[in-house]
């Protein structure tokens, strides 16, 4: 037996037998019968797509974005009683501190934090018994996750829709999974990127993480607050069509990180942009861009925009009720797990 | 059972129980014992290697890399007796057509053909009855491969070491799995890209692929041509420390298509370079460092040179003979497969 079964098994030893679930150490520490979390994604996650994920026995996010008051309380409200949480983006959220009580307000079960610093939220979290999740894109960040008190370390692959870093899923999940086992045994690990169906819930278990967060497959669902024209591009894409930038965010205005791009799909604006940064960037140019861009990303002219997808979207051939996939990416791992079975020779 | 399952259940199907073996589609059609693979790396996969992955039941490619005759011959008769096959790159075979027919004299088990046209060698490894076998990086590229009569395709993900484009390998294998499962039913699908050890292969056949292609696992294998300054380095690494960039190939003066970077680690050489790709390609500066790139490449002045390595290079701990490597491989993913019986409620 080598040192990295060593390490790995522990992660898959606390995994039982249930009726129609698979079960893992995250749905015993979060109390839900499938270790699947749908992603908080500003704009399209709100409250009845978290709520949808967590009555089919997930864990439902809403998308904190960049801040939006008055959009997180209505959509607090649409989750209803559905027990959910709520994601943030770091770097934001330190702009608009105020902001985190709001949301603890709502007891929510577990709160995201991405992309940036997690030392002046984590313990305020941590206070009010909610889950502290904190996503990381490279095994440095889980080092400083570990170190902000993070119970839940989500490790991001490129391959996720929307913003994140360059290291790949694969590599990720079992980098940080020995890395856990060793520094902070007791912390969970959650894969994300990439995952759609039940062979990358599958997959993701048998590289080290307990459980999977899952974006575009949830973005591709009937609850997601999502324009139509938006649903008809991802459909239509192949995992091919996808690409990183910073047009979408040159565009919108926001300052993000040098160290994030954003994963879209290659609409006719983000390829005519991307590579051209600093003429996107000029201020005549700017203004007329940011307004027929908000333009397009309201009605879903997609062409027109920037759609933010996964390369999973490849794997997207349908817009679903979220339940309905949830049930499905289940269904498809437990029986990939029951032919796996039958490969073992011992 | 929905769609997805439908479409991943065929390469399941496949696996049948066997002594100390996962056993796919792969090992039957292929006549080995283990669906692994190593990578034909140029300068590094000599004979030994093919050998001695060859003689622990896998296949042993030897690699090809920019097409040196002499090195060739010399490294087949290093294979001896055992059945290996070889790796070319297919845009400078193509400048060197020859060393495909002195390679076919050796009987090779297959010919894998990597980073261009397929079409003008294809028919002729299969006319000599070698298994052909077409790495790809896109979906697009898929979909030429099976054009060309592809008998297995090699997925290859970004977080792969050496070259490559950008898509990842846990998205490229279930999209590919599921185009190749509606137009070419029995053509193989293997994944490469991160997998260098048990729980790589049990997510990669999780994804839908029948096997897994390695390389910096076996490339940090005593076998391996790889002076033990560049191993040293690649042990002390973790999975953060590499990047895809063209400045190893811009100092060797090779006429990489576009579409290809190569991933390094982030050595001195090519995290002073990188970024700064014109005033390296200045013809006097690129006398100078050519010069000093190749006495440190073959040294192995690990931070004067480029040292090709995938992110799973932090998941390399030590330097060990294949047939170990291979064996740990498959003894942890039985293992894994074990232990998902459990998870699973039907």
């Amino acid at each position: 037996m080598n040192a990295k079964l060593l390490t790995c098994l522990p992660y898959v030893n606390h995994v039982d037998r249930a009726e129609g679930a698979v079960q893992t150490r995250l749905t015993k520490r979060l109390g839900i019968e499938h270790p699947i979390i749908s992603a908080p994604m500003g704009t399209a996650a709100g409250g009845r797509l978290a709520a949808a994920v967590s009555s089919a026995g997930g864990l439902g996010l809403i998308g904190g974005g960049y801040g939006d008051a008055e959009w997180l309380e209505r959509e607090f409200e649409a989750a209803g009683h559905a027990r959910v949480g709520c994601g943030f983006i770091s770097w934001s959220l330190a702009q608009k501190p105020q902001l985190l009580d709001m949301v603890l307000a709502h007891e929510p079960a577990a709160v995201m934090l991405s992309f940036g610093e997690v030392a002046p939220f984590g313990q305020r979290v941590k206070a009010v018994g909610a889950m502290l999740v904190c996503q990381v894109q490279t095994l440095a960040m889980a080092r400083e996750a570990v170190a902000a008190g993070a119970d839940v370390v989500v490790a991001q692959g490129a391959e996720a829709g929307g913003h994140g870093v360059e290291r790949a899923t694969f590599t990720l999940v079992p980098e940080i999974a020995d890395y856990l086992s060793g520094a902070a045994p007791d912390t969970l690990l959650v894969a994300a990127g990439g995952v759609a169906d039940g062979r990358g819930l599958a997959a993701a278990l048998m590289l080290g993480a307990d459980g999977v967060l899952v974006g575009t497959r949830f973005w591709a669902s009937t609850e997601a607050l999502v324009p139509p024209g938006f649903h008809t591009a991802a459909v239509a894409a192949d995992g091919d069509s996808t690409l990183r930038t910073t047009v979408v965010d040159i565009v919108r205005r926001y300052g993000w990180p040098a160290a994030f791009t954003a994963r879209v799909l290659k609409t006719r604006f983000a390829m005519d942009w991307h590579g051209r940064e600093s003429a996107l960037a000029e201020p005549a140019t700017l203004e007329h861009e940011e307004a027929r861009f908000a333009n397009a990303f309201k009605a879903g002219y997609a062409d027109e925009a920037c759609v933010f997808a996964g390369e999973a979207v490849g794997l997207v051939r349908d817009i679903a009720p979220a339940g309905e996939i949830l049930g499905r990416m289940v269904r498809e791992a437990e029986n990939l797990f029951g032919k796996a079975s039958g490969m073992r020779s011992t």
